[in-house]
């Protein structure tokens, strides 16, 4: 069995991968194939299957995982998976498959509750405490990407993002004793939640038809508002509006949320931007 | 004697302040009067010269020190000082009179030097440490702004900004192993130093003709030029780079320079943007 | 008593009306004045105190009703009142007092609930009816304007102002079979149905401090979660779409919400560009 | 013979089409073949030809009618057409087989009629008359569209549109009686009609050389100026300037042109934006 | 009597000069007083009427001619004539003192004719030739600005404009062969032709009517049309385009119309932007 | 020997070529092939190696001299060399095979010399001598184009097109006797004296390391800085102000350096956007 991150040029392999993405194509002269992206948790390979098509096409879809046989290409400058014979993996579920983060999960989540309990504010601090407490979320968070194809767009990259801004703001609060830091660490531990009803599980993290209408700042304000009863109405307004211009910074009017503006693309540019070899 | 952030309404005062701005203009009646901006270390106060106005103006010119007698008032919802006698303060420096940063001096200079010292690879160390060793330019960032009539606009704010933007970078380089650490740390720590030829001293913090025509990016390019001798051409030019790009997100290439734009940003708005009561 | 509007230069009047701003300043010799606001149902004026200032100044606070002694002048081609005296208009709701619609509100109500009548889809009908069954909201509708300071920008200016782009999308919906008629409808009915929050009551509209933060399309996105529980959850997000992308064409997916962005500026400009005389 | 709205996939068709693109190309491994677009009343597919194909190309050009046998196949979710054997059609004038209006022209007409009718200001009125009488005009507005590649891109879409635009304008006169009606609905009659000596017929509807160069704004004020003899100067050159500036919402000076200006973008993205299934 | 050139301050003046700008305004204290803008061939001037206010306000217009006798005084680092007494110039026209061209616009008008001279396309050559034998609009063009307040805002500067223009073009046309220099040449020559018809006579060069809502460069496509009889279609095609995107780059889309477009912003921030002394 | 201006669809050819980009890439059923495009100083040609591509490509790199054996073809209108065979052109200078400037370069390098030549200030006469002295800075004028794939995209572009802009602004200098002519034809003629070592020699024209990091402006700015020892510092801070706003219309700052600015944008389009046939 090969990781994808194995994988080396010309040789023949057999994995199980899930299926992030599916396109059935013809090439030029009119042959059908099927263009594939295979993802594990260690990452993501383009695949192709040129014979067989519709034999194989008819076994398998879009977020099934499939155990694969085939040949390491390579096709400008990345490696190709060449199938060769293709089945449904049975009794797995694809989303164990997704590319996962790769820092410990265990650690971070620690680390999110450190943060979420150095909260002195009694109503932020309950506030936080309702998101923390929900199992479920927090699962969500640690399964779901910070976004489904940009920065962090893996599974835990949720869960990682929140917390490197939510320390960013926390550093940035300390060197700026004029700022609120309740508010802010508050806001930034929360900016992105609305990722969890936003996005499904993966392989393919496909937004919901919500999310793909509202949008993850809407539905993060959405969850807020659900959840926000033990804060007073004035601070409540204050949180609610950080996230909601956690995108746009010329709606920022305060300096948490300019803060919470710039710590997002902060940790964004960091983890995407060329880093030369 | 009377501190500026101590005045208070309807109250007569005396005081030594420097004198950041001074303009005569004519009320529309045709009455020659003087606007000035009065500055000492814990703030500033505009202020308004009616009576004896050519013998007054005749007394002092913009940067000089003043012992001034007046009575504050309210216009617009701000204090205003209404000058009844003014001379010059013999045997003062005015620049000791700028407006002067809150923090710890001598606390904050500590962390630029830990800062630096903290840095492994020797030619970025060797390079940070010829600035770092520069007597007279740490001086200057002690006694200049970060930025004229911006953000940290008085006495020390380019030492104080300096070393948040550092800390805030050296933040990020934990939470993202892939940065080069000390590329961007020396980065953070170099990337205002510009400004220490394109400003001069206070009150007025006026810049220089080459500093209002090249700009504190270009100058510091040059700063850095001249002083990074023990460093390899690749490095350098990518220390330069990211210098070079701190105002210009679109022209950032590398990561490193992508989160040096945005730690400015960040705490640009910090420092600025508007904290409710 | 004279209406505003009927207002003329030189003339000696008394008349009751509501201060919808008030500002201390000083002249440039010194003196303090009073530089206010006034309105009636009819119409705004500025208007200036340059006696008794003090005196003046402690009888009143902006948003209340007045009753005023003054000369009407000219400055700088628009008129203005000098006021000789000013006392509380004891017993008067000031809200009565301002700028009022021109159109007949009951006509416009009427219409409300027509285009309210005429929706067939069950889910919507049900949702649009809960607000039109509202009647502190509706009453909110024909007392408060579409923009604090820019189109509709009188009492009533709300109930108009959606009628209007209503009206407008019905006819789209006839010209394009293609649009989902009764979702464009009931998103043109509820589009600014934030306002209601947002503002307070005349004369001085200004913006709850949750108004001012959110503002009125995250506020109205709010008022249609709480009641769009007859909703299918598709449609649902649908609505919530439209009427959250109404100020941002870039952000609407869909024919009917880049419809309502379009309906919602036409009517904008049709109330406000200059027509020339 | 089949209608192309009617093809499914995997079926052999014979059909008359017109070329409305027509391009060669050559695969990877270096065999030439045509890519077509053609088209019919009823829609557009795309064509390829991969035999025969310096014979076939030999026999006809872009913009001929043909008569086609082959096979539809999909490629990437669109059907296809694979060409076996493709000859002229004889006898058929090409631009009878543009894609075409779905709604009645007729009635359309009428409309058109009905609107320029209803003008009552004499000058405007006899203006829009002279176009209104233009037989040839009129025929170019059924079978031109509005835009070559955009919105209502089929024969008759600039009837289509200039109707849809003016009734707009109507509507939005009645809620605004500030509007000058006359005015207004002038201009949206005429606001297109530069597209007929722009444009040329079907299926191709390539733009003449002048209309390349100059477009169908200019050359519809040109037509407008050479018409406008019974309107007086200064309403020529409001008529002219709402016509000038309907793609530049920033040049419009006045309210009428404001609204010209929306009511254009609204009955475009009426027309092309989606609409889910 | 002095020209406005010669002013000093402290100096009481007689003179006679155009009254470019008037205004009524009040002071903060109630008193009104005439705000005024005069000028000379020479150059402006800054004017205040404080005493007689209606007695003098009476006598004349914007655009008079008026002998005034004042006193010069300086405000906010600017010259300014405090006028005593003031009355209408009798038997003078007011076009002949606004501010005129510095350079001898003989010359000018020579070079204007060899440009148009050295022209070698027959139809090309003979369009510019009417426009040449235009006594009246050559007489506009000594006498226009080439903009009301911006660049070469002085009588005679249309003229300036239009030959510095073309000259830069036939200098470009010179270093790159390929361009079609007697279509470029051309262009420029007649590419600010509508401001003889936009603006009126000095000293206001207030636009007139068509002028303010259609602009120079419609303006100037119209006559050109009028007048480009002996061009063939596709020249005049090329000539329209060229002359009607010179105030917008991307627009222009032959390399001639983008070289016009440069060179009109080349002359204009050649004669605008600072020089330093 | 066949130049590539002269290839001719359906020949055979045989020619020495320099290889500008070498990419090895699969046709879609997965053989390999070679996409190059191939230069002499004549021109540019796209070409395919088809056969022998394993043996083909393990004889050349990017940037070689090559004797190449093939037929032309035609792809998409334009030009495409199928080879055959190929072999490194042993003992060739690939630079020499470089695309090169048309116009004599010995009249431009003479002209350059006549400009330079004409400056009176000593100071940049000194400075400009400095340049136009270094014979290796001359020579790579002379080999290198302005831009690597945008204007004057060819070996000497880069100097045809320093002469050019320095010729444009020294005709605006003679129209605009304001401007200081010395300074601005100083600054046109060192503007992209940056690029000789931006750009490394052809047929590729690879930007160095430091080029890509930190742009021909800088590297101008420190080549000038390194060279200005004979100008006094205020003249320096201008002429390096000009060079360095010469791609940023919003940072000039002086009429010079605007001016500037805009030759170089009027040279570049008068030298790539079309001319119709």
């Amino acid at each position: 069995m090969s990781a994808i991150v194995e994988l080396e040029q010309d040789r023949v392999v057999e994995g199980v991968y899930a299926v992030a993405k599916k396109e059935r194509r013809s090439t030029r002269a009119g042959a059908p194939y099927l263009a594939l992206e295979l993802v594990d948790p260690s990452g993501r390979i383009e695949a192709r299957v040129w014979s067989d098509v519709d034999l194989l096409d008819s076994r398998f879809a879009e977020g099934d995982a499939v155990r694969v046989l085939g040949r390491v290409d390579r096709f400008r400058d990345r490696l190709q998976l060449e199938v060769r014979s293709l089945e449904p993996a049975e009794g797995l579920d694809p989303a164990e498959l997704a590319p996962a983060i790769r820092r410990d999960a265990e650690e971070l989540d620690g680390f999110l509750e450190f943060l979420a309990g150095e909260l002195s504010h009694p109503g932020l601090k309950a506030t936080v405490a309702r998101f923390v407490a929900d199992d479920e979320l927090r699962a969500r968070m640690r399964s779901l990407p910070a976004t489904a194809d940009g920065h962090h767009g893996y599974a835990g990259g949720l869960l990682e993002h929140t917390v490197a801004v939510a320390t960013i703001c926390r550093e940035v609060a300390q060197l700026h004793p004029r700022l609120r830091a309740d508010l802010l660490v508050s806001a930034s531990l929360l900016h992105d939640v609305g990722r969890t009803i936003e996005l499904t599980r993966g392989p393919v993290f496909k937004p919901t038809e919500e999310g793909r209408l509202l949008g993850h700042v809407h539905l993060g304000l959405r969850l807020i508002e659900e959840r926000a009863g033990p804060l007073e109405a004035s601070l409540r307004a204050e949180l609610l509006h950080a996230v909601g211009s956690h995108h746009d910074a010329r709606a920022a009017r305060t300096a948490e949320a300019s803060v919470l503006y710039h710590a997002n693309q902060l940790d964004a540019v960091a983890a995407t931007r060329p880093v030369p070899d």
